[in-house]
């Protein structure tokens, strides 16, 4: 009979794959073909749809025992089959292979992450990703304690919220502007490397509140070693990563039987993720500083290559388990809250990002563009809310939040990106952009 | 401290992952290129050094709480993270993990199969597959019984040891014999034509086995009842499959988002797997089907193509995880019988194909040449033993002796194929090649 137990939960959780995998994908579909929306939209709504708090409750199969007899049961309820006692309204099965997905987004986003686009348009952009991070954090962190969420502004749940904010997802941004011809502008480029700064910048912010978090209560000095410990930490892995960079891609090349360079940067990639969440610090951190230390070898684009049909078979499973997680019985309470953090997340960066664009030479068409450019949050905001939740430090109401603001601004991008970036001319000031061509020979004045 | 729970399983796994892999990889790419032998066995060596059973349970990982701090912990003893009471010594994350693993590598074996192989030397091939299955089942059920491990013939255990035993993996010998260039030969063609029929055999003896041994002691009457059934459900499953076949092919090709194809088709694959574990047969034998029904579609290079780099990632896990699995202490006990049926293996596939073979036209050298060609198990062998152990059909020391046994034929065929193939001159009788040729042409005498 026990062994029994284990072929059904092995059945229970194919079945659920299927499910989920099919109907991710009609959505993706759906969503890229028709609505021209980004393909996460789609899978975070099939996840809502589908899960526990929908319908996914209500789903029966046939032939299976009680308690695996429900497509996706409730947590605590009659039938949750084999899960941790936790936060966590899915089996503990479908949370950890959800989990891997994450942890190879992240590789991905750091393998394909363009490292010369820092160097070549750093200065402007970091600027700007700087606002676009400082800004949303503070609004998001202040708006959580005035809504009485959190007691003060160092509690571990004002610090995720305002973590959640900080957050850019350039993939939209650049399908956009790539579709209508515009990627290659200052703007454009201004926003990749933005983005690029702002992925950095956002790993460390969700490295220093996932070590507060952690810790519970702290005063801010405390926040400030922890802070700074988590920094020292990505610090030194980036250092050794980039340090060792040419001697992995010599010995991932020395294999030759079947996929074994994708294989062994996975194990790596895994290696690091799972030391760097044993520190204290979040999973995907390591996989992201996993991927940016090979993006720069000569094995990436091979890497990049082979990775990608284990990136489309996993991560459509992280998106919708993410969507399953919204309780919306339990979101009523926090509607205005939702309202008011999607209108702060938009105003803080298009404001956050658009000032220091002004500041470092764009009109106001270009300031407003990269602001725009720089708004959806899309899979990223949803990867530190999941670590927020998956670590105790948020509830699922604002994980809820969470959901509802990426939505909001990730809709919001494709929409009003193409108009601003079609009317109103340059974007930047033409006297900057002639003194940024003759920086070097004016150096001597 | 729950939602702690669920990260730390998350954590373990991950880092579980990553030793499994690289040194899967390792292992694969000494065995290839230093020792001449096939990846599986270096992977399966390196699941019975690594698991729970060997050097796992010693091995101490610093900062995770009590329970979690073993990186493979021994099954009932102190610290078995979060495992369903059964049979299985790793943990039920793992092993699900495992478990997609084999429906994935079932499923491209369905999909790379070459039906058009078989339709060209179905003949020959078909009478010679059979005498490797019926020969090797007998003498494997036969010796169960006679050495004491089931009561009586239809025992569940005896059963599975006769279905264990008729598998074929041809991977192994189609490498050698393209190696030495010898795969367009009679003998070569007849293999990979045999090995494709043995496989459809072995899928339907496996389809019986286990709705056997789920219905527990049965009259052969019953049996034979059970028989029919697994099959009728075979063959409707692959008729209604192969009807839909080029509408499947023409939906998968209507999708544009990316990975759409093979993500719809690994989902496909899932569903026909679940169903056909809810039915009470294996899901692999679904997931053969599966792959089968597309193979014979337009699509089916694409998606060979892109299921490879998930095959790589996933497959390793399902070995490494399979040699866990042998239990050394247990072993002691069933070390003769072990020995018994590695030779009852070996001789029974030489003499079931060989004297087949001499039957339609093959000279004793040719019969030779294919008895060795289709001796090796390799990972059907264990696919099948991995199912009799998680439906509790078969105990963990037949277990260990299904792995002996698959360790003695898969190293035997590479040692001995190559001195068979290069002397012995021509392997076929020049009267019947003549009459092979003269086949159509001949109708009329």
């Amino acid at each position: 009979m026990e062994a029994h137990g284990i072929l059904e939960i092995t059945t229970h959780l194919v079945l659920q794959l299927s499910i989920i995998l099919f109907l991710a994908k009609l959505a993706a579909e759906t969503c890229e073909r028709y609505l021209k929306q980004p393909a996460v939209i789609g899978e975070l709504v099939v996840g809502m749809v589908l899960g526990p708090y929908a319908l996914g409750h209500m789903i029966r199969i046939p032939g299976f025992p009680e308690g695996l007899d429900i497509l996706f049961p409730l947590p605590h309820g009659p039938g949750n089959p084999s899960g941790v006692d936790s936060l966590i309204p899915v089996s503990t099965e479908l949370w950890v292979i959800a989990q891997v997905a994450a942890v190879i987004l992240l590789f991905m986003a750091g393998l394909e992450t363009d490292v010369s686009l820092f160097f070549r348009y750093g200065g402007p952009a970091f600027v700007i990703a700087m606002g676009g991070v400082i800004f949303p954090f503070i609004l998001g962190d202040i708006a959580t304690v005035f809504f009485g969420f959190a007691e003060n502004y160092t509690d571990p749940v004002a610090l995720f919220v305002g973590a959640i904010m900080t957050a850019t997802s350039v993939g939209i941004t650049a399908r956009v502007l790539s579709d209508i011809g515009k990627i290659s502008t200052p703007e454009g480029v201004t926003i990749l490397a933005g983005a690029v700064i702002d992925d950095v910048i956002g790993i460390l912010v969700l490295a220093i509140v996932v070590s507060v978090a952690r810790a519970g209560q702290l005063s801010p000095g405390e926040i400030g070693w922890l802070g700074l410990r988590a920094f020292g930490f990505w610090l030194g892995l980036t250092a050794v990563g980039m340090l060792l960079a040419k001697r992995i891609a010599r010995f991932l090349r020395w294999f030759k039987s079947g996929g074994a360079p994708l294989v062994l940067a996975l194990s790596i990639c895994f290696l690091v993720s799972a030391v760097t969440e044993m520190f204290g610090l979040a999973m995907i951190i390591g996989a992201f500083v996993a991927g940016l230390v090979l993006s720069n070898t000569d094995i990436a684009e091979h890497l990049e290559k082979s990775l990608r049909s284990v990136y489309h078979a996993f991560v459509p499973v992280f998106f919708v388990v993410m969507g399953m997680l919204v309780d919306f019985s339990a979101m009523s309470h926090v509607l205005l809250f939702g309202a008011v953090i999607s209108l702060l997340a938009t105003v803080s960066k298009v404001l956050g990002c658009g000032i220091p664009a002004l500041a470092v030479g764009f009109n106001r068409v270009g300031a407003l563009r990269i602001g725009i450019g720089m708004l959806p949050r899309g899979e990223v905001a949803l990867i530190v809310a999941g670590v927020g939740l998956a670590s105790g430090a948020i509830p699922l109401d604002i994980f809820g939040v969470s959901i509802m603001m990426t939505f909001v601004t990730t809709l919001m991008a494709p929409i009003f990106l193409v108009p601003v970036f079609r009317g109103g001319g340059e974007g930047k000031r033409v006297r900057l952009k002639t003194a940024g061509r003759a920086t070097e020979p004016s150096a001597s004045d």
